[in-house]
């Protein structure tokens, strides 16, 4: 009998980019009023239509966040159909003038992406049923069956907009290689059933926070990245904290740097940047 | 028998944020007198009322402090209502006319957190008596009473005035999850235990440091922050020297780097900045 | 019985360098529109012909990428014949004008490697068999004459085309040297079961992605690099998530961090410098 | 019978600050001879005073050292009273001319401690004989009647002199706290045995090297500092590299950065900063 | 009967100094092409009597490589008679007028080390049948005549020249200390077998690889720092690589950062700050 593979089915879709800027603050005071103006309005004219969305089909959008502490000042957030897309936002961002006041500090490059532990043992042990090996023909075609009927049942998921929230939190992680606890020699079925614990905890918080992971194995420094949305902050340290004594926290995640900010529509960056809080 | 809830049941108060920064001294120096003293009056006209608090109702509160060392100059300390009310502190720092003489060089954002672990395992244990099922509406219900209760007894703890002590030692921490010593492997009788031993030794400092704790995870990069207060710095050595020996900080505790300073009466801050110790 | 030697044979081609540079944009929007064209045509003077390679015999060629986030703006590699060509061409790329607004924020020093597992085991054994001892003038003579006939079989992998592919993905990786999992002490037959468990995962990718392995030990901090070269950036991703499932890379891979960028002609440095995304 | 108590009494004396600056060298160059000589004779000025002491009864002193490598180019320790007292010293440093060259790279906060592991555990020992419980009135007279008695018969080691030594030698360290060698869940027996093999080795030494120890905790982010003087640095390596086979280093020391500097008399500044190594 | 020392007989020769700089070279272009010659006829005029060594009986000498990457642009390595000599070396470089353009990225200090474990353990076992004691008068006098004897033997590896070959590999490195595996706490004879094995393989590439092994217990955060020198750089790869799978290494060995560079005769340095690569 054929091993099962023990890497789980995902689902890729919107190619997310994360950028954190430091604000050169002295410089910008120094500029005469109306240049400040000028300056801020391009950027806003170039923002505000992507915080609606760009496209029909897919939620192509950008959104800006006003950092706090000393990580950084501002964080944009683009969401692509494509790595050229993002790239190309990338190159729209640093041509605008404001970017002479804007030195990245972080970044974080992703892609949205659905994990399907429950249907991939499914699938996986159907297959296995029906004498299957992995990676023949036969094999792939009735995997690829799986994930096409899963993909259009997830859209949206696949290509969300960006939850329109006052707060943001934003952090990368791991999961451990360790010498004893090593989440990539778990069989897949003690994986799923964590997974599922998981997934319990996060689904208690459905109704004040909305979750988006995105992958970046290949892309970036760490396996995944998580943004959380939510107007009252507090539910992001109740989630986190509740989740870190779930086994699959506990015993195999590491986190990377936090990220904390406050939405800004695009029509308020120009008074966040003169010291404005964004109207609620 | 439904599984008890791992996690605490916290209250969570004041919304707070720590700037350090450096002071560009060569800088400051190279300004003519008056100018550097319009800029020291502007900031201590914006911080004097601050270091009263400005609410009738919550101590919303800043506090400066002279910092020793090079990591940094001065540190700000805010407590506020809420983290909208938080961030428009900062932008109001970065908005006087010494920001431009200050480069922010770390930070750390938290919420003053109390952990009930004494509280959490009565009542867990009386609702699981009561055959209550955790995450239900009866078990919400009954946990959210005990938490009302519980805020309104520690509401000055919640909502805390900053001390008024001379020094201040401030730290973040994590729980360690190492391979064979996870604390958010450990049951809460356990936590509860090693957490009573730990605030037995707290309290025989009662008389000399005053602590806050705040919580930080899903909000910065450890999982909390510690402020310690006191007129002789000695006594931090030796309360943390002494907990270090106690077995929750022994085998399970992590800890960031150490900030210590010396307070600053906002009226002191021009003389401060011209190289004058703060008088007693 | 003498101990076979726990070192595989390896045969080593071009020497290897990447460059990230961090593009001083300001200062070049700054410049005349003429200065910066003119800067823009000697950078690609030097480099279009590089792309194309330089020497009859070997693939000596330089390739540009343009880098996602905030890691750096330019990414130049460079396989030449020789360490003295390959500093010859860092001392040319110094050279440029355009360097002024290039900030060297990382690099890679390394040397194509084929690693020869299966065929270390068979000659080793063939030669224990004929009670040669390793070492020796005999069994040195023996493992040299390996060593040409697989030179000669595999020159082109030795000395690589830059393959001509839209995006590119870099990390460099050690092998575990940790207290119990140590990929160091683990025999030959060992190690060569999961390399060769590891490569059969990379040959089901053979389509859609390329693959270099450098070797750095004694070059730079890590002990191999690797570019992964893909029209389809998601191919990364699929790629080494699923070999992080097998044992050489769950128990015994550590990465370094991961760099990503998009092909851009030396015709298309101009644009690209302006803002403008490279024609696919 | 109550447990004794695991922290070892200790006494503390003099309050330190290491202070390492990168030299503006090329800045310094630049300014007219005459100016040169001015900022440095103030900087002299300032200095030679605290080189002798300035409190007839504590060695409040501070030293310059020149340091080798690139991690520094001045090395100043101040040894003061108090605190405030250390952090005046601060202020007064940065107020100087010189200081505008002067970039603050590292620092150590610090406090003279003296270890009293031997009498912990006589004085532990009889107390408990005499049936009295820890933290007890009785209990706290008896151990402050005893160190008493010992901050008088070591007055000189909690206030010392800086040695007038060529060399000096400074890094920090902690106590590990891993997961199967844990330093602080031994028990007060086995340190105490520990620490006297280790205090043994030194002994050997004491000709041709002088140890200051300072503590660290809740002050800055290592447990103690290490201060080494000696004519011959050559001592530094042989006393560490033979301390590092005994157990408590071996098994349990963690070490930071190694700062080594050259005695530089106050009257010498000037020429060091002129180029000319100070005379012997 | 008592223990034999754990630490190993040691020998010390020449006080090393490896200067790691950034070159400036926007400043450099910008400077008129006279001043540009002169400024470097100042280094070479310094630099070339020192690559001689200008001692009748040490090899006091300086020699200048040009660094590959980004990690820094020359490496200057100076091998002196004593600290004293060492930091007078330090002083000139920076009172070059070509120190205004090299920015000191990295250092190393330390000291030649003969490490003695073959004579160590005889002349431990001689002195131990003789009945004498570890650090007795007579077992100090018996041990100082071994010592003596070895140091007129190795003369000239105590005090070597810079070996006259085309590139270096320098990198820093420790004995582990970990949970399981200590070096530290091996018995003698371990470790003396470990090391003996270890040098066999070095002595199989002598022809073509010569190494100087300093050690910097007490002077800087390694342990010991390694200096290769070859013609063919593959060697550095290969013997390391080999290496690694000894004991010693594999288990016991953690490695810092590499730094790779190619020789440059001081009569060449004017030409390398041009551009030009030195001549074989």
């Amino acid at each position: 009998v054929p091993d099962m593979p023990a890497v789980p089915l995902t689902l890729e879709g919107a190619a997310v980019l994360h950028q954190m800027f430091r604000f050169d603050r002295g410089g910008w005071k120094r500029l005469p009023k109306e240049e400040r103006g000028r300056i801020a309005a391009e950027a806003t004219n170039a923002l505000a239509p992507l915080e609606k969305g760009f496209s029909g089909i897919h939620h192509n959008q950008s959104a800006i966040y006003s950092q706090f502490g000393h990580k950084g000042d501002l964080i944009l957030i683009h969401f692509r159909d494509s790595f050229d897309d993002l790239h190309r936002a990338e190159l729209s961002i640093a041509g605008l003038a404001l970017a002479s006041f804007l030195q990245p500090v972080h970044s974080y490059l992703s892609v949205v992406e659905l994990g399907l532990y429950e249907s991939s043992a499914k699938t996986y042990g159907q297959l296995t049923e029906r004498n299957l090996t992995p990676h023949t023909p036969e094999w792939n075609a009735a995997v690829e069956e799986t994930l096409e009927r899963q993909r259009a049942a997830m859209l949206p998921r696949l290509w969300p907009a960006i939850p329109d929230y006052r707060y943001i939190c934003f952090y990368p992680m791991d999961r451990k290689r360790a010498e004893s606890n090593n989440w990539y020699s778990l069989s897949m079925p003690d994986r799923q059933r964590m997974m599922h614990e998981h997934g319990q905890i996060g689904r208690r918080y459905a109704d004040t926070v909305r979750q988006i992971i995105t992958a970046s194995i290949g892309l970036d420094d760490w396996e995944w990245g998580v943004d959380l949305f939510a107007d009252d902050p507090l539910v992001f340290k109740k989630l986190i904290y509740e989740m870190r004594f779930d086994e699959v926290s506990a015993v195999y995640a590491l986190f990377g740097s936090f990220h904390f900010g406050l939405r800004v529509p695009a029509r308020s960056l120009g008074g966040l940047l003169e010291g404005e809080l964004p109207a609620l």
